[in-house]
């Protein structure tokens, strides 16, 4: 693999450190000064002129090739005769591999890949910012920040899960959510802007995380709305929800994540620039969860982020924004089953999530005595997804009880050690997840969408950038390379 | 959709008659050559400094994005750590929209996609070098062979197929096979070269298109080993097969792409230059199979071609190499089912099809008292197949009488309109057809391939280029733009 590009060489960026492949996470403040202040005495002039102040790194988990594809078709005008381009296909730049170290074969999980983006190296599966030897890696984000740089993240999962902690933390497992939640502050505050979900690690009976960010100075939200009253002296941290937010579709703000990124992007703004990681994190769980609708009012989601960004870049074009995918999820398809069509047309309206509408069914219905005639009638069902039912769609909404009956029957025969299993996978039955398996089997029907996977698959991602040394990102590269050329950037 | 990129208007071609919308298919070569005349009289010294004299456009048909990425697997060395970059990953540039015009939705068949691709015009699905009205349009080969340029066709499919076609005919349907081959003479030849298959609509009881060709002057060959012994002065149609050429996998020469690519580069050089379409055509036909092994073999005789054009172009650097799919076929996905893992070592040592394997199983059997105790033994089955068999994956394999049996059975119970919509989704239960798809669903498992459909999916398909004039080629494209490219490169 070339690590190092042509484009990046005829830059003729400072390289002094690149070649020491010993992580130096634990190079002290004084050190870095030193190394940083020897780079701006021998080339300022010249870094100045060739490296974005500020760096956005805009990641769209789970959000491969055929996510971004579809988006054209879902965002496409039906009036018009022409297919309208996304803010996506103005930005393409190429596409990255996204395989794990080896002991991890060809397909990577979301750890694995945020770490590769966050540090340059392969590592297993579940890693946090640590080697295939469990060793901390040094991330770009840190960097930034011992070079003096402002640093934000900002992510619609927890604050601690894989791809954000990858960039924060350094653990052997991405399972250990307490533990990274602990290490934000125990290993050092290494940002000056947190938004996105976690109150379940944050805010503990054994421990409040949230109050230890305050008695360290930082100011904190939990309402969305708070981000406009924000004291621009003091960091922050925001946290919206229990575990990640709700989804775009459901969520008071369907464009939720555009006003963090802003608020972020105007509070980590300084002198001395800053880096920014966002993260669009659920692209991926409608992906597991062969969720087609989600999936697209997700993307609609970061869209509108990208859009902000553009306005940015324009007003600030002393920024780079590079956004990718950490792998694809799902094996979804546009076009299944021998038909060559696929039609968005249903989901463009939709205004509720299949898994909010299937909680609402449950709600609708006595649980006790729960029997069809308690479900909502076809008119009302219709309403909630926006779109019609034909009597047999309806039809198989009524059988979903009888089915969820008998699976849960042959659950309660298995023993303890199936159980186990099937509760490790996530896979015990539920009413709710019948009921949603349903509603998204109607929706693929219609959409004719194609899934192989509840999991990711191998192949590559697009590659997106825009502002300042853009063109770095070009071509056929690797996730690691993506660490790499940000480590570049920011003079390392 | 942007059709002229800043590339292109940074290059001042000359756009004279680019903005002529109606297709002057009909120009007569007097007035392209007044045309042509007066581009060169205007822009005769940046045209010999921009343009490249030959161009090789490549069209890889179905491989859409995972097959690149699982090439890249395929292909790897695993007795090194390093995953080795492949030819394609050396040459990408980025990737291209597919869809048809509206009436076809969103997702295209192959006929629209390569009349898009020859044309730079939007068409109907199944439609041959016409618009959505059934008039014909242009194409860069015909337009390259009216300024003077040698023209040349090499494909793994019929000559007369849905790709080659669309540059070299018009037709309403893709399935006029006969009329698509009589067009080859009646409206003029086109071409200087012809390799391929396609003896059942050249060679008929009605009519004899070789013989034809032969007496306008061409030279006819249906062996490979005769591209050694072509007479240059004279043009060439070789045709190898009746339908298609055999899979690359079951072919006297797996790369039997390459010798034909090569020895048709060197027919056509000359001093105005050429235009050539290859097209690696059965990729396509093993998505459509959902076959991973055929696939995968398809890729490597292409990669072959293009590790051959390397060197051609580096030995004519005036020369310019465009490779990308029509579609993407099979929601071919790396990886399912959950499972973290994409493992193509079986498939690199196989040697022949799943489909040939079926054939030999059943021509190993007494057809009339074929029972179980006929099949090959299980070591005789791995022997075939380069791995091997499991008691479990064997005793799948000895049950497919049985299956076969019984969907023949019910199939003979059909009505007769029921009997024809099979027969016309080739769908008719065939034994080979039963065993073939039992060794490939052993594959699929082995490797964890995962597949959504028969058809086409309407993701974007990757876009390489090399030689002069690539970066024309860079970022988010439609398939249309690839044609406007050409033709300004060709002056028009």
């Amino acid at each position: 693999m070339n690590t190092i590009s042509p484009l990046v060489k005829a830059l003729a960026l400072p390289l002094l450190i690149s070649s020491a492949v010993i992580p130096n996470l634990f190079i002290s403040n004084a050190q870095a000064n030193t190394i940083n202040h020897s780079v701006s005495h021998l080339n300022s002039e010249k870094l100045q002129h060739t490296v974005p102040k500020n760096i956005i790194m805009v990641i769209a988990d789970g959000m491969g090739p055929a996510y971004t594809s579809a988006y054209r078709y879902y965002h496409d005008d039906p009036a018009t005769i022409d297919i309208e381009q996304t803010v996506f296909d103005r930005h393409l730049k190429g596409r990255s591999s996204t395989y794990p170290a080896p002991v991890s074969g060809y397909v990577t999980d979301s750890a694995a890949s945020a770490t590769a983006l966050a540090t340059g190296v392969k590592t297993y599966n579940g890693a946090i910012g640590v080697d295939v030897d469990k060793q901390p890696l040094l991330t770009v984000l840190e960097w930034a920040k011992q070079q003096g740089k402002a640093t934000g993240v900002v992510v619609t999962s927890r604050i601690n899960h894989a791809t954000p902690a990858s960039y924060l933390s350094h653990n052997e497992s991405r399972s250990n959510y307490d533990e990274i939640a602990n290490s934000y502050i125990d290993n050092g505050i290494k940002a000056d802007v947190y938004f996105g979900g976690g109150w379940v690690n944050f805010i503990r009976s054994d421990r409040n995380i949230v109050t230890e960010f305050q008695q360290a100075g930082f100011q904190y939200i939990d309402q969305y709305d708070q981000v406009s009253d924000l004291s621009t002296d003091k960091p922050v941290i925001g946290l919206f929800s229990e575990y990640g937010l709700p989804w775009a579709l459901d969520d008071s703000n369907k464009y939720r994540l555009t006003p963090l990124v802003e608020a972020a992007t105007k509070h980590l703004q300084n002198d001395k620039g800053f880096f920014m990681l966002v993260e669009a994190s659920q692209i991926d769980w409608a992906g597991h969860n062969n969720d087609i609708a989600a999936a697209m009012h997700e993307i609609d989601d970061l869209a509108s982020v990208m859009l902000y960004l553009e306005t940015y870049v324009e007003d600030n074009p002393d920024t780079l924004v590079v956004l990718t995918a950490d792998h694809s999820t799902g094996g979804f398809s546009l076009a299944a089953k021998g038909e060559y069509r696929w039609d968005p047309e249903i989901i463009r309206n939709m205004t509720q999530s299949p898994q909010s509408i299937a909680d609402q069914i449950i709600a609708n219905s006595n649980s006790e005595t729960r029997s069809k005639t308690q479900l909502p009638s076809k008119e009302q069902l219709s309403n909630w997804l926006s779109f019609s039912l034909t009597d047999q769609e309806y039809s198989a909404i009524t059988q979903v009880d009888a089915e969820f009956s008998t699976a849960h029957t042959q659950y309660l025969l298995l023993d303890e050690v199936e159980k186990q299993k099937i509760k490790d996978d996530y896979k015990v039955p539920t009413l709710a997840g019948f009921y949603r398996t349903a509603l998204m089997d109607i929706i693929d029907k219609r959409t004719n969408t194609g899934w192989t996977t509840g999991g990711h698959t191998g192949i590559d991602v697009p590659v997106f950038a825009f502002g300042k040394q853009s063109e770095l990102f070009t071509g056929q590269i690797d996730n690691t390379d993506i660490a790499k050329k940000i480590f570049t950037l920011l003079g390392k």
